[in-house]
């Protein structure tokens, strides 16, 4: 068994160094490799059949609510990216420059597209003429490029892979409405298939999206205690459509300006399942989001009837997307691997099993072993990743709920921030100095005013004055 | 009817002008927008959904032959473009070049990919080490960007959306049988799915791709008889992996360079479908490919029972993709919107065929109108859908042999190139000055030499020295 050992002591501890750890898990899990491109990955396919995977189930969600996919050029001319005001003093600084096309020196930079929000305006300005054009509700899955100086893979790389939805209505109300809606069907989504429960809550000000009128988002708690923001859904008024200039016609041929949202997700929900489920042996993949949810392992497998047995099995657990490990390693190094990739069950079955009609499933999460007849076991597989999958949701729910402490006074506010990792609620004034503050002071932001949160008191948990609004705080990724 | 008229009357005749006809056909099909930013395009719904569909269903080829997909950085160093001599001859010429990331100038400038065999070495060269690591079977869906001077929406643009497939293996053999495995597979694909005739062979070494030490490709005709290159396979022996180092040790403990293949395609198939199935009213789309392949149309559907019975229609037809229109426009401005967008079924159906029980199946390609009854239209649709897929592909095939001349003598050849659009054949020495002559005096190029072509004759139709080789020949986009 050294080998196997060596094999899944490769991975540091995560009480030891949770940075580290992470590492360890996207490197030994194959989810991602180092390119020669600084500050960009190489999405392998154990990392990208988990964005295929996400792409799918969202693109279904999305198309449900009326959404329809397009696609819209990688770059941005510079004068175009400069139109709204707040947006391209948000975005400039990190934005990659083409100066050049072939052998001749371009007459106008451009940038690669860090979003597409100008893009899609200046699209909108030419589709867009009468309300019976409205509204449009366009998504587009992409790649965006953000010249970020310290990169991690999934979590933060100069390239990454996302949905960019951007919708532009007739009234203000259609467009909260659907703002609200993209952020509720997030939500529901890292529930339901990633297993990974979520505040949803609209950012202050001083953390909203540059050009926005109000930014909502989803907040994780990562095991380690950090936040992670995972999904954001933006209000843009009517900003940007009198940045560009986009009225139609309402029905009583008076000239309106558009209202506009945008919304994405990215490959930083892979970052977020890692962070939220995985465990000291790799990576734990909730079963609906799994590429494989179960891994049959046969013992023994050169014995006469064993492959043979372990064949059908497969078929009969059709209903699932199953594998089969029949390689020439030893069942120990195979446990080892199909652990360390997070696939939800394995099955393991014998000759002695065989003789007995039975194989014996393992849970990923919690190392459960099942012994279960082979008359029963597709029922009993289906019941077992339904089961995990609530688990897991379930566990995850009470990880980020004791890691959540309520401050009432700055004190408790530092003290929380240094001894207890997690959220912290804690009331606001409003006030952008104490915001300041408090990251200044503590490395703790805002991550969001809760929707219908409760007040736990009336004063600012830094200055002391009179406050009605609930935050979650936290260190963040 | 006057609106409806207006609405067709504004596709060009594709007798008139081909090339006008296209370009009315995909702007009032809104398939594409022209952007801000020179040479690239906006895809909209209705050009993007014809992409899924074809992503959906090659990726499905794909994976069944054990491929499987990963996302590459989008840039490259220039030091990692150059490291193939042949390779970056050929693409350095065209390439958008990022120069600044942020507010500082980069200390080695870098490409937007125009295509991604540099990266995949690059990753190859790590994560190959033994033969047991062989093959890597890797595919990639996004886009590239190549700076070309003249551009067409889906022809040629400087963006564009693709797949590439990479693979590396440890023989040559097993790298050709790749290439031309994937070959095989684009052709059946096109024939298939698009229903769209193709020549299957292999380039000359003046059309090869840059690096490739063979090139195979699909050629299809377009209704105005010009070559469309719809598909492309390369095998690069172990040319690359000398380049990039990429070396394995194989069962004999003995350090080999493994063999590696690329093959891609294209939105360019979109624009394929246009131009060999669209006619004078607009795109025909085949039924496999249709993101809708049925269009509902109620005859005076403000009379009671006829919303409600259309809608039960569609309903029933729901294995097939329906959709039913319902706005408020007339029934012939839906016509005509059907027609232009080339949704291969439309049913009519009013009061008179609801009493008689029966509706109006009108196919897109031969305007057949068959009157069935409600009781067996399930059966119907499905039985037209099928037939109307095959006589698609049977009509551009008829069209594609009827436009294939053979050419003995270089007069003949001339005359075919001036007088009689479409493919020839001709026989070629195989030397470079005979097909440098042919392109400049005639325009006309060597499309592929076809697999088990047969001879026919044995001098060169330009030089008129001995010559073995049948080539396809002829005009191209």
């Amino acid at each position: 068994m050294a080998k196997e050992k060596k094999f899944v002591e490769a991975i540091t501890s995560m009480d030891e160094d949770f940075a580290q750890w992470y590492t360890d898990v996207v490197k030994k899990a194959e989810l991602v490799s180092y390119s020669s491109v600084k500050g960009c990955m190489i999405i392998r396919p154990n990392g990208y059949a988990l964005w295929e995977n996400i792409q799918a189930e969202l693109d279904k969600r999305f198309k449900e609510t009326g959404v329809e996919n397009v696609y819209m050029p990688m770059f941005i001319p510079e004068g175009l990216l400069q139109k709204e005001k707040d947006h391209v003093e948000g975005f400039a600084p990190e934005v990659a420059w083409v100066t050049h096309g072939g052998m001749e020196q371009l007459q106008e930079r451009m940038c690669v597209r860090p979003t597409s929000e100008t893009l899609f305006c200046d699209f909108y300005k030419d589709i867009v003429q009468s309300y019976r054009d409205l509204p449009k509700l366009y998504n587009q899955w992409c790649s965006v490029v953000r010249w970020e100086k310290e990169t991690r893979p999934f979590l933060r790389s100069r390239e990454f892979l996302w949905q960019e939805g951007h919708t532009i209505h007739a009234t203000v109300e259609e467009a909260e409405e659907r703002t609200i809606q993209m952020l509720n069907l997030y939500a529901d989504f890292c529930e339901d298939f990633l297993a990974m429960p979520v505040v949803r809550g609209k950012k202050t000000d001083k953390e909203k999206f540059a050009g926005a009128e109000s930014t909502y988002t989803i907040e994780a708690l990562m095991h380690d205690g950090k936040a992670l923001q995972s999904g954001t859904s933006h209000n843009f008024g009517n900003g940007f459509a009198k940045a560009f200039g986009i009225q139609y016609t309402d029905k009583d041929n008076k000239l309106q300006y558009g209202y506009q949202t945008s919304w994405g997700m990215t490959t930083r929900l892979i970052g977020a399942v890692i962070m939220v489920h995985g465990d000291s042996d790799g990576l734990v993949l909730p079963p609906r989001l799994a590429p494989t949810q179960v891994m049959i392992i046969p013992i023994r497998q050169q014995q006469e009837g064993v492959l043979e047995k372990v064949n059908e099995l497969a078929k009969e657990l059709s209903d699932y997307r199953v594998k089969v490990d029949d390689s020439d390693k030893s069942p120990g190094w195979k446990f080892s691997e199909q652990e360390v990739k997070g696939i939800p069950l394995r099955v393991e079955i014998g000759p002695k099993d065989i003789e007995a009609n039975q194989a014996v499933i393992v849970r990923r999460d919690t190392r459960e072993k099942i012994t279960v007849s082979l008359d029963e076991i597709n029922e009993k597989i289906g019941e077992t990743l339904e089961k995990m999958q609530k688990e897991m949701l379930e566990r995850a729910r009470a990880h980020r709920d004791s890691h959540t402490t309520e401050a009432y006074t700055y004190e408790e506010f530092k003290d929380a921030v240094a001894n207890k990792p997690g959220f912290i609620k804690g009331m606001w004034c409003g006030d952008r100095a104490c915001e300041d503050k408090i990251k200044e002071e503590t490395t703790a932001t805002s991550r969001c005013m809760p929707f219908g949160a409760k007040a736990i008191g009336d004063k600012c948990v830094c200055c002391g004055k009179p406050a009605d609004k609930l935050v979650y705080w936290g260190k963040a990724y």
